[in-house]
């Protein structure tokens, strides 16, 4: 993995990134080659003076007029992002939600591939209909120092998320993507990202019945 | 459903009470009775003077040196959220994903059932091992008519879910739980929630190479 240093770039603004990225595919796949900043903005459901601003961290970019080139944008925002390369996952949990995600195609598709799932009840390990088999969550320490993984996706219950957290962060992952209610307690260096299901539907709950 | 007037809150601070609402759960279940904002504030992994300001909406409450009572604040809140009942939902879109949705107990546990479930492809309307029948779109308006559902789940690919959204608005839906990786357009008064997991990996991916 390349260690070039990188701009400092705020969480919001990845997140943008990573939808001018998927309309930039979009506008390929349909063959447009340029796109004004207007009118990629809008696809992405955002104002173009925040594209613009968004995009500046590419340094000068794009042609007055012309627009940006399609093919080049998205090629700089997927280096930048990491995702230009399949990058690997682990999943600890694999309960409803965690066979889920084990089966859900759209990680692939966006450069991750899950290469290990573990869960700590052992009916499960050789559960059948499920692309990978499920290895003990005592095997996680041996099996992330074999493998360079960085991100972890934990979809355990609530009660377990803090010491499965612990393991995997002592054990040298930096990233978590936490489906578990659990608020995860980790060292400053490390990033967790919460999906918290229920709380997105109790949000739109809220706004629904305003 | 009730209709009084109720306080206009920040989204952000209506997710961070789903957050305190769960943080209270825990804290009755462990025999909990009263709670003080700085440990309330830290099991939420806020800082205490947020969930001060947080709280003001539901005026004047706790008592200075006791704190809050656990029981009273989670009631207050899951009325202000409108999880106080079983909430209806539908889900529209049953591929990998969307199956895992509608196994996923997490929803129900929470306050919310999946009480239809919609998909195009008809070979999946019979499927098995789920735990309701799939209906087919094309019985989606009537299915609304009937129902009084406000929220819906899109768990379509992404070229479908903006037909689909204009479908659901068309019909009543005034909450949506976007899953697909579109970026829906939708009136004003109607509310999206985007949950891509893949742009969760890649935002993770990012700050985990820094």
């Amino acid at each position: 993995m390349s260690k070039e240093p990188r701009p400092e770039i705020p969480r919001k603004t990845v997140y943008r990134l990573s939808i001018y990225l998927r309309c930039l595919h979009r506008l390929k796949t349909n063959g447009i080659r340029t796109v004004s900043s207007d009118a990629l903005a809008k696809a992405a459901g955002v104002k173009s003076a925040q594209l613009r601003k968004d995009l500046t961290y590419f340094g000068q970019f794009g042609t007055r007029g012309l627009g940006y080139d399609v093919e080049l944008l998205a090629k700089m925002i997927s280096q930048l992002l990491g995702t230009s390369s399949l990058q690997p996952v682990i999943l600890v949990g694999v309960g409803n939600l965690g066979a889920a995600l084990l089966s859900y195609q759209g990680f692939q598709q966006e450069g991750f591939e899950i290469i290990g799932a573990f869960d700590a009840a052992t009916d499960r390990l050789k559960a059948r209909n499920l692309p990978r088999p499920i290895l003990s969550i005592d095997a996680l320490p041996a099996f992330l120092k074999e493998h360079r993984v960085k991100m972890a996706i934990v979809a355990v219950p609530a009660p377990a998320a803090q010491e499965v957290a612990n393991l995997l962060v002592e054990h040298g992952i930096a990233g978590i993507l936490n489906f578990s209610p659990a608020v995860l307690q980790v060292p400053d260096e490390v990033v967790v990202n919460n999906v918290n299901l229920a709380i997105e539907l109790e949000n739109l709950s809220y706004f629904v019945r305003a």
